[in-house]
C-alpha cells in the first residue's frame, strides 16, 4: 500500500446507501455471489491479460473504516437535511470485516469475453461492498496489461520500454499501468518509482533540454559520456538527427566505455534508423542500440519493421499507458447467485434488450481444454457449484448456433483459483517477474491465429449446457412475467 | 496528500540521470527556466480549462527523498555493473530542498495552445527534476477539467454527476480524475473518496441487484424507500423501464417521503425520458427528476436534448473519466532559458522540422486583453524578464501571416501568478468550490463562438514581436550553424 490510509472509501456512494439497506433489513449476511468480466474483446483482438489481483489483495486487506471515514459519512445528508446514515450502522462500520471467498484468475492468465476474471461469495453486503474499487483495479490493470502483450507482439521480442508517466492518467495510473505493463510483456520502464515498489528495470538517460542546457550538442554529448560513463545513450535529433548520430560517434570514439546506443524521438523513424545503422556499423559501433520513441503503438511498430526499420528498443508512451484506442476495459460486476429467506441458493440474471447484454446466471467457472500438442481449444463455463462432466456440450453465449463438446480425456485446467476464503487470503502472490513469465507461457498455449491482433479466428468459450439451459429458462420466467 | 511518503521518485529515470550529471559537472545551480503547454487544441475544441496545480503544489511541498528512496537509488547499476549515481550525490539528495519560482494559471483558467500553464525557474537541477510528476499532474487533470466543461457546457445546466470510479485508469485516476471533473463544471460525483479529499458533494441509491436481490422489482423499491426515505431516487430499468417506472409510481404513493425521480441506465435515453416524463406528472410527481446513464458524452447529450429528452440528471462515467475520445493532453515541459557560465541568461528553443514542434524561447508570460464589454479579444506571449509596451504587434506562433496588435487602453490581465518563490509557497489556494465558480466566470468572457465546442472559431494568440524576432532569429542560427 503506497497510501495512508484504508481505500475503503474509493467507491461508488451507492454501495454504501445499498449496505446500509441491507443492514437495516436485516438480510446483510444473506449469501450472495458477484462475478467480474467484460464483454468487449479489447482492442477488436481476441483476449484480455488479467491483472490487477495483487494489487486488488493489497486493497482487500487493508480493508477497514477508519474513524475519519465515519466521521465523513456520518455528516452526509439526505434530501430532507436528515443524516442518510443512521448511528448503529456507523457504529456496525467501525469494526466491519471481510468474511467473503474470492476466486481469481492469477495475473497473466489469458482471459475471454464473458469469462469471470473472479467471483465474490459472501454476505451480501461484503460482496457489494467491493464492486466499484475491484473493478476500478481490474479493468485498468487487465486494459493495460492486454495494450502492452499486444505491442510486445508486434515488437517481436525486442525490448520494449514503457514510457508513459507524463501522459498517465493520476499518479497511480502511472504508476499501477507501469505494473501492469510489465505484467503484459514490457521489458523496463522510465518510472522511478515503479522501480522501487515493484522492481522493475527501470532505464532512462538525457531529454533534450541536457543537449540545450550546452552551447553545443557535441559538448552535451561529451559532457554526458564523463559523467556517466556506464549509461551512454545518446540523444541524437534535438537539431538535426544524422549530424547528431555523426557527432555521438566523434565523442564515443574518444571515451573508454563503450556506446550503448542512439535514442531518436522524432523524424521519420524506419529511414533514419536504417541510414543511423549504417553509420554506427560503420563508425565501429556494431553492438551500439538503436533506441525510438514517438507516439508508438502495435500498430505503427508493425508497420516499421515491415519496412525495414533497424530500432531495437521501442520506448512506448502516451498509447500504452493510457489504451488510447481503447481507455477503458467495460468490464461488469454482477449479481449471480443469492441465498432466498429460506438459505437455498437462486441463480440471478440481468436481463436486458439484447443478449449480449444478459448475463449468466450462477456463480461460474472457466474450465480451460487443451489437445495433445498442449494447446488450448476451448473454454467452457460451467457452474462452481454443481460442477460438470467430462463430456459438455458447450453453447456459446452470445450466438446460440455456434456450439462445441468436450471429449474424453482431454487435459483441461480451471482458471479461477482461491484468493480468499472467508476473509481469509488463502493464495500468496508469485513474484512480478514469474507474472510475466506466465504471460509469455500462456500465450504459447495459443494458436497464432488466435492471438493475431488484427481480425483473429474467434476463440471458442461455451456455456455448459446446464448453465444455458437455466439462463434461457430464467429470461422466459422474465419475459413472460407480466 | 493521500500517499504516504513523497512522490519524489514518480520521475522519469533521466531526470535523475541529468540531475546526477549537472551535480557532477557543478553547474547544478545554474538558473534555468522551463515552461508547461501543450500544443494541440483538446477534443478539437478551443481552448483548456487548467487544473491540477493544487495537486502540484502539494506534491512540491511534500517533495524530498526518503532514506527507502535513496537506498533503492542506490542499488542501480549502470551497463557495467558499477552503481549509477556515486555515494555523494545521494548524500546531496539526502538533505535537498527545492528552491524554484513557480508561476502557474490558477485553476479553471481557459488556456489556449503554446500558453504555458507554468513556469519554473530555479537552479538547472531542480527546475529539471519536477518535469515528470508536473506533466503528470497537469495533463491529466487539465485534460479531465476540459472535458468535463464541454459535457457540462452540452447539459447546459442540468446537474451533471461525475460516474466514472469504475473504468477510471487506476486509482488515482479516479480520485484526481473527479476533482478535475468538478473544477471543470461537474456538479457532483458518485465517488465517496472524493467526497471525503475534496468536499465534492455525493450521490448515489442503488444498483440493479439491489433490484436483483429481491424476488419482486416493486418489493425491491418498497424496502429501499423504507430503508432510505430520504434518498429516493429508483433505478427503473433491470426488467422493462415503462414497467418499472409504473411500479416506481406506485410504491411511492404508499409513502410519506416524496420521490426525489427515476434513473435509467439502458435504452433509447430519448424516447424513454418523454414517456417516463409523462407517467410521472400524471402520477403526481411533477417535481421528480429523470436521470440517465450510459455511455454518455457531450455529443450524445446535446443530441438526445436536441431530440426533446426530459432528463435533468446526466450521469457521466467511462467517457468524462477517460477522456475517451482524447484520453492524454500533449503537454510537454521544455527549457526555454539558461544562465550561461557568466552568469548571463541565454534564451533557447528546441528546434523541429515543423514550426508547430518548435517550442518559443524565453519565459514567457500570458497577458489578455479585454474589450469593454469584458469579452477577451486575444492572448499575447511576452518575455516575462523584459515586459510588453502598451502597444505591440503579436504574431501568431505556427501561422507568421496571421497578425494582430493590441490597443492603448485595453483592459487587460496576467495569467501566471506567482506560487512559489525560491521554494517558498506564496500562494493561497482557493477553495475547490470557488475554483468551479471561476471556471463557470472565465468561461463567461468569452464569446460563444470561441467556446463552440465543434468548429470554434479560433481565439488569436499571439507572439509578442520581441520574442517573435527573437524566434526566428534562434532558428536561422541553428539551421545556419553548419
Amino acid at each position: 500500500m503506497i497510501y495512508k490510509s484504508s481505500l475503503a472509501l474509493l467507491t461508488d456512494l451507492y454501495e454504501l446507501t445499498m449496505a446500509y439497506g441491507y443492514w437495516k433489513l436485516g438480510i446483510k449476511d444473506r449469501l450472495a455471489s458477484f462475478s467480474l468480466f467484460f464483454r468487449r474483446r479489447p482492442f477488436k483482438g481476441n483476449f484480455a491479460i488479467a491483472a490487477g489481483l495483487e494489487t486488488a489483495i493489497d486493497f482487500i486487506e487493508n480493508f477497514r473504516f477508519e474513524d475519519s471515514d465515519l466521521s465523513y459519512l456520518s455528516n452526509l445528508k439526505g434530501a430532507n437535511g436528515e443524516p442518510l446514515f443512521e448511528e448503529a450502522f456507523l457504529k456496525y462500520l467501525e469494526t466491519f470485516q471481510l468474511r467473503c471467498d474470492l476466486f481469481a484468475m492469477p495475473e497473466g492468465t489469458i482471459a475471454f469475453p464473458y469469462e469471470p476474471l473472479l467471483f465474490v461469495r459472501g454476505p451480501i453486503l461484503e460482496a457489494q461492498i467491493l464492486e466499484s474499487s475491484l473493478l476500478n483495479i481490474i479493468n485498468f490493470q487487465t486494459l493495460i496489461a492486454t495494450k502492452a502483450s499486444r505491442i510486445c507482439a508486434a515488437a517481436a521480442g525486442d525490448e520494449v520500454i514503457e514510457f508513459g508517466l507524463r501522459r498517465a492518467q493520476g499518479i497511480d495510473g502511472a504508476l499501477s499501468g507501469t505494473r501492469a505493463s510489465f505484467v503484459g510483456g514490457c521489458h523496463s520502464t522510465s518510472n522511478v518509482m515503479a522501480g522501487k515498489y515493484f522492481g522493475i528495470p527501470v532505464k532512462g538517460t538525457h531529454a533534450h533540454s541536457w543537449i540545450m542546457a550546452f552551447d553545443k550538442e557535441e559538448e552535451a554529448f561529451n559532457a554526458y559520456a564523463d559523467v556517466m560513463p556506464n549509461n551512454c545513450v545518446y540523444l541524437v535529433d534535438t537539431y538535426n538527427t544524422i549530424e547528431g548520430v555523426k557527432k555521438a560517434i566523434a565523442v564515443a570514439k574518444t571515451k573508454k566505455e563503450k556506446m550503448l546506443g542512439v535514442r531518436l524521438d522524432s523524424g521519420d523513424l524506419a529511414q533514419l534508423s536504417i541510414q543511423i545503422r549504417k553509420l554506427l556499423d560503420e563508425g565501429g559501433f556494431p553492438d551500439a542500440k538503436i533506441m525510438a520513441s514517438n507516439e508508438l503503438d502495435e500498430k505503427i511498430i508493425r508497420d516499421l519493421k515491415t519496412q525495414g526499420a533497424k530500432i531495437n528498443l521501442w520506448g512506448v508512451g502516451t498509447n500504452l499507458i493510457t489504451a488510447k484506442d481503447q481507455p477503458a476495459l467495460d468490464g461488469v460486476y454482477k449479481l449471480s447467485a443469492i441465498q432466498n429467506e429460506k438459505g437455498k441458493w437462486v441463480n440471478k440474471l440481468k436481463i436486458s434488450e439484447q443478449l449480449v447484454k444478459t448475463t449468466n446466471p450462477g456463480t461460474l467457472q472457466v474450465r480451460r481444454f487443451y489437445d495433445q500438442e498442449g494447446k488450448a481449444v476451448c473454454d467452457m463455463l460451467y457452474d462452481f457449484e454443481k460442477g460438470a462432466t467430462e463430456e459438455c456440450e458447450l453453447i456459446d453465449p452470445i450466438d446460440p448456433t455456434r456450439r462445441q463438446w468436450t471429449e474424453k480425456g482431454l487435459a483441461s485446467r480451471d482458471l479461477l483459483v482461491p484468493i480468499f476464503e472467508k476473509g481469509k487470503r488463502v493464495y500468496s502472490s508469485p513474484k512480478l517477474c514469474d507474472i510475466r513469465a506466465n504471460t509469455f507461457k500462456e500465450l504459447e498455449t495459443f494458436c497464432p491465429s488466435i492471438r493475431r491482433f488484427l481480425h483473429p479466428h474467434t476463440y471458442f468459450t461455451g456455456l455448459e449446457k446446464g448453465v444455458y439451459d437455466l439462463k434461457m429458462k430464467l429470461i422466459d420466467g422474465i419475459k413472460t412475467k407480466k
